[in-house]
């Protein structure tokens, strides 16, 4: 999506450089940089110290790296080199053993000297088809925006709820909870977005950042405040992401998804999760008594990230000494708070039924 | 309640140095400092500059500055004087206004020589009458919590969670929705609180100083958590204050407070809020449609206040540049999702009914 005017993808192969380029996230939203990748190891640092990150990006940053890697050495130890270094990176990140496992299984039959330029051609394939499928998203969700705004009167915008950051920087382009938000603006529907904070990682900073770039007319709010915009008839629509949904719909997403859910229930505004299929797990039923949910650090929790008077990246403590901060990462919102699931296929009923009929080929499929 | 084993009141008069003294809540929860006002100027400034804080202490601060002032010159003009300047401080405290016409109503009638007496030992009564309130609210939340006790396996600590900052530093002592806690530890019954963050003030971080302080076993969380919480079966009890309650039992408090309500009632887990009855509001009927909500600075919101790593007090820019703020401080949690009001009287249900029978002589009456 656009950065003051230009549009930019999450990385890109530059053909005048003949280099890989991506936006260095260390400083977003704060700062916004571009670096160019030009050897394995630059490669396997973005990825581990989350200059890239979300899975469809780190995937596709992969398959680059694969690509550069063959450009300097085609050979098969050369090859499975990459593989190793590039996977040990963020190893339970399972689109970057998916990309990885997908280019050697192409190069691997090559001749050498064919492998270079099948490997970059390989990489913007895995990129373009990210860009594909959250494109997809952003047209399904925009039918129901629509909806919204034809029983509005002209001119009044649609006010739609998000939390954390499902957006464009985390996959290739347009983001998957963004997309439709990208889409209506596209088409001239009038939108403003309530941006959850998100603590305690300030994601929300980062779906700001990205929606302000675009032009999207936005409120940073902190996440005690959307049940009472909810309530005083704010707002037409909460949509999130997901980082994994159960084969009977329920969505487990950052920590206090499931409060909006509620309020959304309580107050009659619809509810959508927008996901790739990929992030369906088929094998659990219950998300409430089958997710593991991660305990992360206290001092995400006890101190606050941000910019400093001076400009520089620091963090302030919020909490007193000696008080222990309890920080879990996700939780789950149960299937029947969720109006609907807003896949690359088309909007998807919160259920084993809505899930199967959507997905018949996909149905039971191991993760 | 206790600092460092030793207990304070949030204002007192010092019998040794003849003094009245606070702590300088300015610095909380980061800095203790207690601190002498030996001028009715430098009551003013206390109460105006929010050196003290809370409806209750902020009317029994004035009835200590009255009596100081009376101490100096108890003539008709000087305690005129005392009242207008202290009432200008804030002027839109309920209690301030209450406590100086309370204490000009007594003294005026009074021969002039025995004003200065009168005015500290009402003072003192002022002071006292807030801490057996509390301690009555405290003692009717503790019956509440006895119960859940006698329900879990011996040892098992009852986890309570609380929102905001309802604490003894509001109060001249127990605090509202803290004083049942304190009761509870004081009788033995293990206890645990996950304290809400609170954003964007973050008074959960005063709620875990003074239970750190007292030595309650608390964690300090953000305000996502507590959905997530409570559908793990970890939250026994919600218990929170309120900044005004509707002669229904609609509870209006800090924003946030409406989604823990929402997560409570989810997972069956009982919501009550903790109140004196002069925080009734007898005139309104529907929370939600008739009080104004109050829209505080956008900067509380795209900054985070908190502890500099050179131990001053300072700030750090959460959101990103030009990205707007929204700040609506307060919600209402509307009667059906409220278990019951914990009351200096008792626990009344959250109702017209309920509180029509708990208070036969208030119910009708304007704020």
């Amino acid at each position: 999506m656009k950065v003051n005017g230009t549009h930019y993808r999450s990385i890109w192969f530059d053909h005048d450089l003949s280099e890989v380029r991506i936006i260095d996230q260390r400083w977003l939203p704060h700062r916004f940089e571009v670096v160019s990748l030009t050897t394995l190891d630059a490669f396997a640092t973005a990825i581990r110290d989350m200059w890239v990150r979300g899975a469809p990006l780190i995937g596709a940053t992969a398959a680059y790296g694969m690509a550069i890697e063959m450009a300097r050495d085609a050979s098969d130890a050369a090859m499975n080199h990459a593989w190793d270094k590039l996977h040990t990176t963020r190893p339970t990140a399972i689109n970057l053993k998916w990309a990885l496992d997908r280019c050697r299984a192409a190069l691997l039959p090559l001749p050498v000297d064919e492998r270079a330029g099948a490997a970059l051609q390989l990489a913007h394939e895995i990129a373009d088809e990210d860009v594909e499928i959250n494109r997809n998203i952003g047209l399904n969700g925009l039918e129901i925006i629509r909806q919204i705004a034809a029983r509005k009167p002209a001119g009044e915008p649609v006010r739609l709820l998000t939390h954390c950051n499902a957006g464009w920087p985390a996959t290739v382009d347009w983001g998957t909870a963004t997309s439709p938000m990208y889409h209506a603006f596209e088409e001239g529907i009038p939108i403003h977005v309530w941006v959850d904070e998100t603590r305690p990682r300030n994601q929300g900073a980062m779906t700001s950042w990205e929606l302000g770039s675009h032009g999207i007319s936005h409120s940073y709010i902190t996440d005690n405040a959307g049940g009472h915009l909810m309530q005083q008839g704010m707002v037409d629509m909460v949509i999130t992401g997901t980082d994994r949904t159960t084969a009977t719909g329920d969505v487990c997403n950052k920590i206090g998804t499931y409060l909006k859910a509620l309020a959304a229930r309580d107050n009659g505004v619809p509810f959508y999760v927008a996901l790739p299929s990929p992030t369906i797990d088929w094998t659990v039923r219950d998300g409430v008594a089958e997710i593991p949910i991660e305990d992360r650090p206290e001092r995400e929790v006890t101190f606050a990230l941000g910019k400093l008077t001076d400009g520089t990246i620091g963090e302030v403590q919020v909490a007193p000494d000696g008080s222990p901060g309890g920080n879990p990462a996700f939780d789950v919102t149960p299937a029947r708070l969720v109006t609907g699931l807003i896949t690359e296929r088309g909007v998807a009923e919160a259920s084993e039924a809505g899930l199967a009929k959507m997905f018949p080929d996909l149905k039971g499929r191991a993760q």
